[in-house]
């Protein structure tokens, strides 16, 4: 742990608190939404609320370790000994990541069997990375963190692959209303999903200290909030359409969209 | 209660508080998915959601003991004095294992008499189980923890031969889409249980100190993530799939089956 000055200390601080509230907020919407759409979606708006569910969970447990590692002295903020406990970051991906993309796939409906494959290898792949990430980020040494990087990176690249290869051919056969919709979630989870692997590597590219940790904890924050609550709104959005186009009765939109 | 490493420390530290969130990620899941199955299998689902539910409760109990159990001085774990508590564990499993054996029961839909038999008695076998089992467990010698172990091994066998050969005759008559599931969810039981026994005997072939504590309490948060969290997963598929093989209408699966 570095030390940090006050402005550091806060903006993480109120940067924690602030996903709390869109973690709870995103659980509700998500639970609240799942009777506006057909039989079929429910289970991807479930998977989205507990995703955020779990993230509004663990980001309590980052508040208060953040706010146990750090005591306002004499006007600077000096650390108590209690470390700030990385790992809560960790579990949640491990959970969340693997149902994120499990959440994808149940929203594009594909056949059981195709549905169980790919549900499987992402998930697998997923929770691999997560768990290959976890030493680097805990390393002493540069070296360390390169090394996990790079392990962490190999089932990365082979999840964005299947994303942007593997599901084309599934996105084709999606009806014309959703299509763009389905093609937005995609590129949203790689885009934020890549976010990762950068703030990973900031205190290994020449931030330092406070700044590094800012960095870190300010950038993890952001990518979980689009990658977990933006991209329900939008796992919420493609569900509400399909229904639609399926003459679902209860899923009028919010919006008259014709 | 053994010394430990900061690294065994945080290791336990961690999975309580992952285990915490799978508990009541799993919890909702089942509340949820409760409406998305036939009247006939709402209360199995209703059960997996209670059995999540008051390991959440235990987990977090677990959690607040072993975090008041060892101070972090000078770098070193050090015991408080405040013992950590296992008994939270077997009262835990005397109110979920029954309960978990009931809804394995009820998902199959056999006959009313069937069910009450059936559940009576795994249901009392099994709390003689766990209530065999905890005077092992806080047993200050290895002949006492043996002797404990052997005599809940009795009803344990006897869980599982019923599981194994008394539950053949009723799979045979489920569903064909469903005949393997309810296999696999059987076999989860099986293999599941068993870590628990396993895990038990740790301290006694060979494991010490800080190593006995660690293998043991991350064993059992395993074995009780895969038996009730998992278990419970299973047990939802099954339902959702007898709810569609009845014609149900609000089951649609999320994927498209056909």
């Amino acid at each position: 742990m570095e030390s940090i000055t006050v402005g550091q200390f806060d903006l993480i601080y109120n940067s924690f608190s602030f996903t709390i509230a869109v973690m709870g907020a995103a659980t509700i919407f998500a639970f609240l939404g799942r009777s506006q759409v057909g039989p079929a979606y429910r289970t991807a708006l479930t998977l989205s609320g507990l995703v955020t569910a779990i993230a509004c969970y663990h980001y309590v447990r980052i508040f208060n370790s953040w706010e146990a590692a750090y005591v306002l002295t004499n006007g600077k903020m000096t650390l108590t000994g209690v470390p700030f406990n990385d790992a809560y970051r960790y579990v949640d991906w491990l959970l969340t990541v693997p149902l994120l993309l499990v959440e994808l796939i149940l929203v594009m409906r594909l056949s059981s069997k195709e549905t169980i494959a790919k549900g499987l290898r992402l998930g697998l792949l997923a929770a691999l990375m997560v768990i290959l990430g976890y030493p680097g980020e805990v390393s002493a040494t540069t070296n360390g963190r390169w090394l996990w990087w790079i392990l962490a990176m190999i089932p990365f690249v082979i999840i964005v692959y299947d994303l942007s290869a593997g599901l084309r051919a599934s996105i084709d056969k999606q009806p014309d209303s959703v299509k763009s919709l389905v093609r937005t979630a995609r590129t949203l989870t790689i885009a934020s999903w890549c976010f990762y692997p950068i703030v990973f590597i900031f205190p290994m590219i020449g931030f330092t200290g406070g700044n590094a940790t800012t960095a870190v904890q300010v950038g993890y924050t952001i990518a979980d909030i689009v990658s977990k609550a933006v991209f329900g709104v939008l796992i919420y959005m493609i569900a509400i359409r399909k229904s639609e186009a399926e003459n679902y009765a209860g899923s009028a939109l919010p919006a008259a969209t014709k």
